[in-house]
């Protein structure tokens, strides 16, 4: 299944760029004086393969999972949060549920690898769709163990483009990612530095919000992960299951799905975009479907979004992961889109073009 | 009149600063990992002096009015343009027509000088509300003769206080700057060299698309202006009224107003951005209740944000003005009180916070 979809991946058709460009430089205002709102909705027309692209129903996909090396204290909290807010997310509580709203997106969690049997395998409110389907408990603790089986990680890829597909057949037209999961950034700075070739270092941050002594320890426990499992640098599934996360192969899923389906799909955080990378590992041509929602806190962020080679769009100092840098991002890209398909024409409008300079 | 609001301008009041900071910590989230949504949120406590500030009423101001200079060909676009786009604007066609739908705000326009004679002096539209409260017939061209009177200069900034006043009694409870004036990027950047010390050809750039050509001759008339004019730099009004303009005046106006009656403006471009720097010379606790909505293309606008030393909320080469800019912020300041409103606290969510580190 895996090897078909990415088969399936092609890259964007630019013609249709060239289609929307000619409606832009039509519209009552300097060409190209929209900047960045010009290219998100060129960017929309392109990858939809529509000159008159529709962003009607909107979802943010939250995948949850735990982490065995949460064990060595490596988050600011401990690791029952993940479940709590699991809660949270369905009572409508967090920051993701306030943003989702705010753009007008539906909220879908999903539960890949939480230590934690919900009662319930599907729980729906006017807040979030929260769905089970649980791949592992948790990984184990990377510091010691590999994090899961190349089954298991292959397993959270193909969940990611189940999900994908099913909310592309039901009508969704675009797609934001979202993590949560206690420890999820150690297994992404793991994933950052094997992938770009950067310094552990250079790519780990503070997280949640962490000390300097327990910053040092992560690291450490980073390089005792990659020494101890020795991921093979050119097998990113390989690297997934021995030093990531489920959370992290869902989000890679979704973003093979979203691109076998030419659906645009808004990358969050540092988490998100570690998934993204592994991604774009496994298909290049997944670039083309990607939005970089935000410029965080978080080091090796800006690594790897350097690495695949996109810009993001929002630079506000946010590191709290859900999905909430792409849920702002999103409304971003809607106003480029409204741009696009609602200014009037020079002609129509009555507006003098450019004058022809001398 | 001037003087008496000037002398009302008050610094914000800190206080309200740590009731906001004290609840934004017990939301369910690291403590700042919502970064700058956090401060915007603080700053609209803070401004308001409301520990739950309301924003149920927007309104984005467009100053228009004409340019003498423009007769020198320092814009890509003729002067009729100017009275065009206010149709345009009157229709709903414009690019901030479709923003400021967006961001659920209100366009209100104001014919301050516009060298054309509109058949009603009130419009009102669902699109926009227009109003003339015509001080000049354009600015007479700076290349060879003052912009305008001081009496005519202090009119302009006046009538934007008065713009400022009514609609705070209205309710309405933010503001956003924005304008139209063909060729006023000119009189902005003889405002940015004056004001920020900066040189010419620093703070000059190529407005709505001027080639190698058209821009030296842009710096090389804004030269002259200055010479000519000999406007005193330690006067913002004798600046304003040699080499400025009218919308630049209306917009130092209504941040005066807006800072006297405490109330957030959103100050979006290079233009609008030239008039606050006249609103700060004038008075520098304006300062306090400015937002700067985004980095301009245009050279002079960091210039200037940096004397303000405020820093722009967004960085999406946007350089059409009308307030597009300010309007897309706006909706991220937005999100930002939403999110101090909307999410629960770890209380009420029964989310562990933060564990004492060991």
């Amino acid at each position: 299944m895996l090897k078909k979809i990415i088969k399936s991946i092609k890259p964007v058709n630019t013609k249709f760029g060239e289609i929307a460009q000619e409606h832009l430089d039509n519209l009552t205002k300097p060409q190209g004086s929209l900047g960045r709102l010009e290219e998100f909705a060129k960017r929309l027309v392109v990858i939809s393969e529509n000159p008159m692209p529709v962003l009607d129903k909107k979802a943010i996909f939250i995948f949850a999972s735990d982490h065995g090396v949460a064990e060595e204290g490596v988050s600011a909290y401990p690791q029952e949060v993940t479940k709590q807010m699991i809660f949270n997310f369905i009572n409508g509580g967090a920051g993701i549920n306030v943003l989702a709203k705010h753009a007008g997106a539906d909220v879908v969690v999903i539960d890949l690898g939480v230590k934690y049997d919900f009662e319930k395998s599907i729980y729906i409110s006017e807040n979030c769709h929260f769905i089970t389907r649980k791949v592992i408990y948790g990984t184990k603790n990377i510091k010691n163990y590999p994090a899961m089986t190349r089954d298991e990680a292959i397993k959270c890829i193909e969940t990611g483009i189940e999900i994908a597909i099913e909310y592309a057949n039901e009508g969704y037209n675009i797609f934001c990612t979202g993590e949560m999961g206690i420890g999820n950034t150690t297994p992404s700075s793991a994933i950052a530095s094997l992938l770009t070739g950067k310094p552990i270092y250079g790519v780990t941050g503070r997280g949640t919000g962490i000390d300097n002594i327990t910053l040092r320890k992560k690291c450490e426990i980073i390089e005792k992960a990659i020494l101890i499992n020795k991921p093979d640098i050119t097998d990113p599934i390989d690297i997934l299951s021995k030093v990531g996360g489920a959370e992290i192969g869902g989000i890679a899923g979704l973003i093979l799905g979203a691109s076998a389906k030419k659906i645009p799909v808004v990358i969050d955080g540092f988490i998100s975009t570690a998934g993204a990378l592994i991604a774009y590992s496994i298909e290049s041509n997944t670039k083309d479907y990607m939005f970089a929602a935000h410029n965080s806190v978080e080091k090796g962020h800006k690594a790897i979004l350097e690495k695949i080679g996109i810009k993001p769009i929002l630079d506000l100092d946010l590191r709290l992961g859900e999905g909430t840098g792409a849920a702002l991002a999103l409304t971003i890209i809607e106003a480029g889109l409204k741009i696009y398909k609602e200014m009037a024409t020079f002609d129509k409008a009555g507006v003098s073009n450019k004058k022809v300079q001398e």
